[in-house]
């Protein structure tokens, strides 16, 4: 994928500004929304089951994330997921930690079994885990196990029916036939809490203007990659670099992107 | 309004440290605190239907948030607002995203209803809306729509029965004879989640101390958006103004109030 | 207690990245998330009835926090409590707010008849009021209540069964038999809201590394005060420290613990 289509899912997420409505971890909830803010889209938190169809069919994207579930937030998972495919709007599921309890492994199996999703993030151990693959995982961080990422990605997606995006040092996009991976980054994501659900919705925001779910993956994690690049030249440890990475997913520039965006076919080809 | 009243209410609210009792969206908790803290108040949330009673008659002032609902919540708003009522605690409300769902149009009626308020905080589609006006609106942070906003805040007041802010670029505040206008703030503002909603708890905190709710508003909405001017000179983006507008907001001198805070009635004359 | 006793529980704490579950209040959840990544642990939040079990057994340590208690709530720390206790988990109660209502007063106490904690860590007025002896309190921030706090924590951890922190202007850690004293901070930790609870959840990382209680109390008091000093330099008020303190504690040399660390026996000899 060259820099220039990068730039333009990127400039077509700013004119639109879409709604992405998250369903989320209680977490993350304050960073998601600023990330989106400073991406230009325009970020909605909504949980009550009498609220969620409504808001997920006027939305341009909805966001499931299971960081913090319980039963009450499955149930309106499943109702907004519902309105969400009725109303033809993209879901992307952010499986938090599937693996660590039978309950999220559980909820995520239920969450599949009745909403359609478009994409599905996570690290490896989590993508492993909701495709019935094996793989370790502690806690809700972990996953960074060896193993053969690109391959896992193509199976999870076959498996899953729906486009798989699994994140690490390098990120790796597959449909079930092909793999994209994403070079940017830095290792300091890892260090700030929601880094990847922020990454989730902000997938979510390019899915609301991109029919096509590899390319908008594959846009959103260069540019997310590349705002965290740019931001841990200037930061001094996690908490600077928070703020930096915030200012810097806002100020993107045209150059940035065609300088630094690192987007290839698995095999080494440009996509 | 002269700068020298504004600065004198800021005075009575670091002298009193009122304790805010909070009832607000899980987006903004952590923002709200550190607001209320920078400004020097005490903030508290509390939202267990077993103790929020308690909590709001020991409190300054009791703020009510509908940003993410459910019924658990409404159920507790309604407790905490009767306490308040019944200790003479003022209430204020902030309706967001009220239009945007039913759901929330109708909690807004029924807290109205049940809760007598002193101040309502919304942009002008949440107003337009509780006060069964027609305006636009797109998810919560839209309604930056055209209109005679001054004759929006004047007939929401009276049809309300309470005093009206109504935020954007420039803030009106009205009792529903008179309106005032008020010209500070800065546009980075609209990147920060939860920048309105800190708003709403500072008024929050001055009327815990000012008991014209007018006079209150106005002096919270001037020293609100001169710390988010100040902070704008030093800001390199969203991220890190928000840093920057909590050390404003922490360290404001009442030379920078006398100097920048323009607070002026409807008409074009001084308050 | 020596600096270089501190650096070096500091270091297991970087090795053995120990997963902290934490069921804590909607305000701290992503500052204490940042704090423990910062400070190189594993920081996880699960709430609901059906998980916590499985999590907390799994985990290094569990932090149990009343900041924004209902009764879901309480069930799920009773559940994930019994589980630690099973599992020989350690437990860390912060009893925020306790004494404000009756609710967080009774709250505490069921949690304390059903599971043993390994440490309490509360300001002085909560910890007066769920030990059972007077002190007054406003809000959930106050407590700063003149008094003999050396006695103070003396006395509640011979009531409490359990290490008790007092943490001020000065920390003291008992057993009921010996007071420390840590006297590394910043004021400017009273300004961010969640500071308390952070370093609640801080020293549940220290007890999944260091079986000795006071110990890891007092050293992770140390680590969390020098970082808040260090902070505290380059700061321009509480927002900017607050990105500070995450670099402080991410960076935190042992150099800097060699120079800053004053952690002293009650009697005024070191430890």
């Amino acid at each position: 994928m060259i820099p220039l289509a990068v730039f333009e899912r990127l400039e077509k997420v700013k004119q639109a500004s879409p709604l992405v409505h998250n369903i989320t971890n209680t977490v993350v909830t304050n960073f998601t929304a600023n990330g989106l803010l400073s991406l230009g889209a325009s970020p909605v938190m909504a949980y009550a089951k009498e609220e969620v169809a409504d808001m997920a069919k006027i939305a341009g994207a909805l966001v499931l994330n299971i960081g913090t579930l319980d039963e009450a937030v499955v149930q309106s998972m499943m109702i907004a997921g519902k309105s969400a495919n009725q109303h033809d709007v993209p879901v992307i599921l952010d499986p938090v930690g599937a693996g660590a309890t039978p309950y999220r492994t559980d909820s995520v199996k239920r969450i599949l079994d009745e909403v359609k999703v478009s994409a599905v993030r996570g690290n490896a151990a989590e993508i492993a885990n909701i495709s019935g693959q094996n793989w370790s995982i502690k806690g809700v961080d972990a996953g960074e196990a060896q193993g053969n990422l690109e391959e896992l990605a193509l199976s999870a997606s076959a498996i899953l029916h729906t486009t798989v995006i699994i994140t690490g040092k390098v990120d790796f996009v597959s449909d079930g036939k092909q793999v994209i991976k994403v070079f940017n980054g830095n290792q300091l994501l890892t260090k700030v809490t929601g880094a990847g659900c922020l990454l989730t919705s902000i997938i979510g925001a390019f899915l609301a203007v991109e029919n096509h779910p590899v390319t908008a993956a594959a846009a959103a994690l260069s540019v997310n990659g590349i705002a965290a690049e740019l931001a841990a030249e200037k930061a001094d440890g996690p908490g600077s670099f928070q703020a930096h990475f915030l200012d810097s997913l806002h100020n993107l520039t045209e150059e940035e992107i065609m300088n630094f965006s690192k987007v290839k076919r698995g095999s080494g080809h440009d996509l």
